[in-house]
């Protein structure tokens, strides 16, 4: 078996990365090798590439030491496994699930492993995934069906994340509203479609954007520099508002409208974290239309993964569409 | 029956207000003509009376007109009632629910009439209650059972607010803190103990807050001003937070430590409106440990209402210790 | 205005029924004066007719007398409203709601005045609407949108009676079987669809009921004479079993069968009265998965109504197909 | 370290057990040597030992050859510990968690390994502990608090069923009912006090066991052969009913009476299988009344453990109550 990778590497401050040869670790007893197939760039691998200041930040928060490699979104193939794994074996095609849980902490232990007090994540506790071959625990990896490409099992990590911000949202029977259609917004507008939401609108600023929501299924789109969006929701919703919102700018402002146009007791979940302080008047609606605010991590394992496995190889959603365009 | 009564009122702009002699309202066919028997002085009618920024710029959004009666916790003795009064009649006692709910909006057609997208308020839609006698429709009327006192009755509003944010924070089985135990904090002390919180904590910046939180059934009090919350609720649950926060202060630094204490999955439940912007570091509790963040209106008609009955008749929760001391 | 009107009545025991000439009640307050357009023959009303051990039960049961009219699902258009009617006037198009909740009892009290506990039926503590005018209760009545036909607005109350057992199921993201497609069957097949199930299958006896369900939407179907439902939908579903199930047969063998399909934590909600008892082996999937089991009944006040008024309005429910054929 | 331990029989069918001296299994590499200091004797340890006929049937559902151990209840001390076991170490005190989930199935895989699809069980897959020393898989064994004697760490496991009925069935705020208080309903008893039961009530046919619910905190206790209990809770709860009943004892008629007792969407937990088949009759209530029927199984991995252990160490559950006259 390979014992050494080429591997993409920040090798010190700076812009740009290095393509070198690595020792691979030890496959541990629950640790599979495995070759990667497909690699996917995520919105967060570009700042890292040219060391950009939330790239800075999050290298110094997590301690990372230079070199390291990094990316975590992929679909690859398992060589050879550690003598404790049972889920997946030599020549399966596998996904990554970037979050490494410890399975000993609170979230752990009751059920929310995804949100672990002590995860490890692919590209700094463990090895990134721009290499040709990689070892990552079991619980790391995601069995892929026969009947979906590794191209699309690449996508299905970024693809969970819009999902497990739908269920979190429970969206059946409502309408709603995903406030920033880029790539993670578009894969929600079609997951909301499919989970049961009654009407589905999307917001940006792009007018390429607002097609594409349109393509993937949003019933209407509004761009925020035109558009009242509050005033907007409450008209196509017959005054009443949305049952929910998934906010993927991190804009207090479209936070602080998007509490706005929910109805009465509805729900925002957030996936981007916020970019700066949230107006005093959420209160309002937090408190007056006893609506929620919450956020979501990751993708939950493996509830999510269950779903996502099913949404594309029932070709409810289609990953090509927002790959391909985005 | 009384066609005029004393009121005292607001009869112009500035502090003070006069006690006059009014016309009552016709008694409507779902209407009651109250004698009331005890009043309780609400935290926000100080400022009312004392003409305070927060009573101006209120009034001002209400639309209210000089003069106007103000007051709204009460106890009385039902005189009269209109002809299709069904759930009290002339000699029963009766607490008042200040929230008069349409019955035809989105929330009042999906079993949350408590937050009523047309709600008029004893005080603004309804006339104010100090005075000797006041109408109200029957659906601000809750009769009270016989074991009861008025003074008690006149009590049950405050406490239901306690005790409808204790409700909807899902305590049983966790640890609860209260951020700032003034007399609804007091309330929700007493509330969480007999509604299933494992763990009570309180927090306050004056010690004979945290005096009376102890007393009211607090396991611990912390001053934020002498201790580091977050680290002392983490301490006090074995490094794993609260499983519930309930807000009283209405202050954005507390409300950011109280997403931090909590666990998991926790939920941070907001009484008061907030005082200034939440910081941009809510985000990380939001997203990373998927804690929810909301907030509750008055009390849910009449769910609340039932339990508060309880809660007083059984001595749970003994209203004078509060009363007495606040 | 109208004071008589011609009635669909039963007059005696037995079957058959009389056309006959009817004072009209006097209209209310809080009552509406309705010209009934078109009226739906419940699966209820045959019995009645022809006058079957269950309705003779059932009339025993309500303690009604002769004569009385029978019918409840309709739409009509509103001709005379009593003075306190706030939701509709005079030439509103209406669909009916079958049931009269008190508004003072428990479940009235906390949300769910659908259970009401004192509740009256359209046919049995109001006339029935086998006529040509009938006069109910304000909150019987349901407008209907511009964009609905009457026609349609007359299906309303029975596709309400599967959309609330759909949303009582929580099928988003979830395979989901349907018990028997009779017509409310179909009506489930077809909201579950829309209200976001990944999987939907069907069950019955006739070859022609399981064509009607694959064009109402289901995924596959299964004759419970021919194959193990439960071994066909495990199979189905990867080998984890529905996460819903909606009983409309009643048979206690398709209700253990079901409980045996879900897989754990599922839900099986109940739409038909059992027709026997339910095997002892029922408690094996409920203590052992932990599945749960409930029942429906009728339509929630108003949270199903709107789903059913964007189901049919926005061409999801195609009622004209389950009319046209069952 | 030990390699042999005493360990109490079934070598044969028929009544009695054997104190053999048998080879203990090789520690694994996730698996603990333990010491038993205390074994508890379940109600199912006594039939097998006195081979009565659902021992019989038990035994031969689980494929057990003899010779086989049993006992599954128990605290003991840490001997050794495989490589890579990490929550505890030699010389901990732990209790025993009779179930040994797989980690891989869809329950394990969605936060409910608890009831996990491929179960191992103390006493089947695993050795039972009525022996000197066992090996059990680290997931078996609960880490005990340093202020908890092990004669109360070897009750947590019947405990944890009683917290875990209680939990499920969200008692805080409600009244409860406790169908059956022997020792697990002595222990629902006291666990629904502390958990937020407004009023609790038992059920049993003996004055003692009756006597002793009163002693463990409920607030009244009926007797099914002396008063029609449906009505005592009924007017217990003011005309209402209770949020939720606890069944403790398989019987189909108790439970028929105890979704009657329920208020409007209420919930029975059973904890028992069923002896016998459920009256068509529970349909009424599940359908009118959208009443809730359920089980349990064991205890949450490892929420309830959470709580078991709070409810000892706060001496808010005293189990020696229990343990001492049951």
């Amino acid at each position: 078996m390979a014992q050494t990778t080429r591997a993409l590497q920040k090798t010190k401050p700076g812009p740009g990365a290095e393509l070198v040869e690595v020792e691979l670790p030890e496959v541990g007893p629950r640790d599979a090798l495995i070759k990667v197939d497909v690699a996917g760039i995520c919105g967060s691998d570009v700042p890292t590439y040219h060391w950009m200041p939330t790239a800075v930040s999050k290298v110094a928060a997590r301690g990372l030491k230079f070199p390291f490699s990094f990316g975590h979104e992929f679909a690859g193939t398992v060589q050879e496994v550690g003598r404790d794994v049972q889920t997946v074996k030599p020549g399966d095609r596998v996904a990554g699930e970037t979050h490494g849980p410890c399975g000993n902490c609170f979230p752990c232990n009751t059920g929310h492993r995804h949100i672990c007090a002590n995860m490890k994540l692919i590209g700094s506790g463990y090895p990134g995934i721009f290499s040709d071959y990689t070892v990552l625990p079991e619980i790391c990896t995601v069995k892929l069906p026969d009947s979906m490409t590794s191209q699309q099992g690449a996508v299905l990590e970024p693809l969970g994340v819009a999902v497990h911000s739908i269920t979190e949202a429970d969206v059946s029977g409502k309408p709603v509203v995903i406030l920033g259609v880029g790539p993670i917004g578009l894969f929600a507008v079609a997951a909301a479609k499919h989970l049961g939401a009654t009407q589905i609108f999307g917001t940006a600023r792009s007018q390429e954007k607002l097609d594409m929501a349109m393509a993937m299924g949003a019933d209407a789109t509004f761009n925020p520099l035109k558009v009242d969006v509050v005033a907007a929701v409450k008209e196509a919703t017959g005054g009443i508002g949305a049952g929910a919102v998934i906010d993927m700018t991190g804009d207090p402002e479209a936070i602080l409208q998007g509490l706005r146009m929910l109805r009465s007791r509805g729900r925002l979940v957030m996936v981007a974290q916020l970019k700066g302080a949230l107006p005093a008047e959420v209160s309002v609606p937090l408190c007056r239309a006893e609506v929620q605010l919450t956020g979501i991590w990751g993708r939950r394992m493996y509830d999510t993964w269950l779903l996502v496995e099913h949404l594309v190889t029932s070709n409810k959603v289609d990953v090509a569409k927002v790959i391909g365009n985005s």
